[in-house]
């Protein structure tokens, strides 16, 4: 199996120090992975934790030694050789060696060269200040990959959340919802997960619009999109009440659930999630999963930040191979 | 202390029978309570489960005994002397007993002969055949006290969650999403608690508009709610973002969580309250508390239903006395 390349994430934020905690406490789980960011910046921070590793640079996945195990193995692609990013404030030259990096993973991604990219946390300001005219990472990898209709998937635990509509405004969002924005999301799903996997779609109104009473999308949009799933043989299921739906997901009565909206879907998934969180996006030619945190620029490089996410993030990349 | 008085609910569903649970299996919970409803349908499920208990008919809630204990006192103040009433099933007469139970609970408490009054649930589609002509339970109670502003209040443990709108299409929240409703909301929560109480306030768009990317009624109107308030030196904060205020809730930084929407406020606390949810109306001149589950047609009269949520109830009466 090729490796899994990580990727740095913003040099300002938590990221190389999760990356570095994975390999050093629970090197097991960083096997078969590759960093990709600039190594300076992890000596640094193994030199101000003390941790015993080895760094080592290499020039390209297929220089990549599994058997080397106590190594962290990276792959610097960027303009820097230097650690001299600061540490939690936006940063142009941190936007920049983030982008870089991401750019080269997914470029081996698509080439075949690495199986998945997991990817730690950039920052939107410092990332766009350095000329990444995205919305977000998700955004910027499906445009490296040349890909429109992606998905983004928050899982925690068991439970695993796809979103139909993401970063758009409240008032925004009933036009977003039309029958064909629904089934395209669930084909998706179904070209990721298997042909059994069971689907619970969420009403977009308070108890689903309750027959028409609070709102008629359910009626209009939603139930036609499950019908015509179902149909065409899929276990998809729903609209049921976004309130009552993630208790029975849970329990096991569905694999995924399919969100209207952010907080429909985000909310359970974080409270149940804590630290364990991860953030999967379906659609592109290969697994990317993204740890559900963010830079945490008010604890970076105080060596407090819990690497339980990427671990996750790691895990759910190898099993999905 | 005046008893508090528990109102039967529709006896198609399980209300009868988790009262009589809690008279029997919970004893001191239900210390102080008197119940409003048709005895013999109490009658019968205390021979159906083989419960030991004595259900004993009163006139009022000055023939209440606090001292009597081991016993069921009944207030019986319906049309109906004896229990044939359908199980399971939507029906006129049901409704009409429910409707006439909570008509004279509330009476009583507005003349002060009982402290508050906790709600069994009933069946909407059966309350409404019997010509109460309400949406809901809240509103019909709202409706006999001749008070406008009433604010739902859904607690599961620690968290306590107040709605700014709630049965009410997506697609109509924003016009409803004014500066005059936040501060009438916040204010019947500070009209019930202590003026120490600390409150957030969710946005209503993700990342509460991200500075007005996605949507500005953070901007407009949520935020100048929030001001206004401490500028009346309540604790109130915010506006958070939906997904992560939750989380830091529990966690204990704020006592109550004012959210902007059904699924928003409903979620978390369906996730997090399982079977010990209770739903507390807000604004009324007592405490009405009711248990957070439904009649539950499809498991009533087969002794499986949880009476927790009714003792969780019960407890949140009596603490706020």
């Amino acid at each position: 199996m090729k490796p899994i390349a990580i990727t740095m994430g913003d040099p300002s934020g938590v990221g190389p120090e999760v990356i570095l905690k994975t390999f050093v406490l629970d090197s097991k789980v960083a096997k078969n992975c590759l960093v990709v960011g600039v190594p300076a910046v992890f000596e640094k921070y193994k030199k101000h934790f003390s941790f015993e590793i080895d760094i080592v640079e290499i020039n390209s996945p297929q220089d990549y030694d599994p058997a080397k195990r106590g190594t962290m193995q990276v792959i610097n692609p960027t303009s820097f050789q230097q650690n001299n990013f600061p540490v939690g404030e936006i940063s142009e030259k941190s936007g920049k060696a983030a982008g870089e990096s991401i750019t080269y993973a997914v470029k081996q991604a698509l080439e075949g060269n690495i199986s998945s990219v997991v990817t730690a946390p950039i920052h939107k300001v410092s990332f766009q200040s350095a000329g990444f005219n995205f919305p977000g990472h998700t955004e910027f990898i499906a445009d490296l990959c040349g890909v429109q209709d992606v998905a983004m998937m928050m899982a925690a635990g068991s439970l695993k959340v796809v979103l139909a509509t993401i970063h758009t405004s409240i008032a925004s969002i009933p036009e977003l919802i039309t029958k064909e924005n629904i089934i395209d999301k669930l084909q998706i799903i179904y070209r990721t997960f298997p042909h059994s996997t069971r689907v619970a779609v969420c009403g977009l109104n308070p108890h689903a619009g309750e027959d028409g009473k609070f709102g008629d999308e359910e009626i209009k949009y939603i139930t036609p999109a499950v019908e015509e799933m179902k149909q065409q043989g899929f276990p998809v299921f729903g609209p049921f009440s976004g309130d009552t739906i993630f208790s029975s997901a849970i329990q096991g009565e569905f694999d995924v659930v399919l969100a209207m909206f952010h907080d429909q879907g985000l909310i359970p998934v974080k409270l149940l999630g804590f630290d364990r969180g991860i953030n999967v996006t379906l659609g592109l030619p290969f697994i990317r999963v993204s740890v559900a945190h963010g830079t945490a620029f008010d604890i970076a490089g105080k060596g407090i930040a819990s690497h339980k996410s990427l671990n996750e993030a790691i895990k759910f990349a190898k099993q999905d191979k």
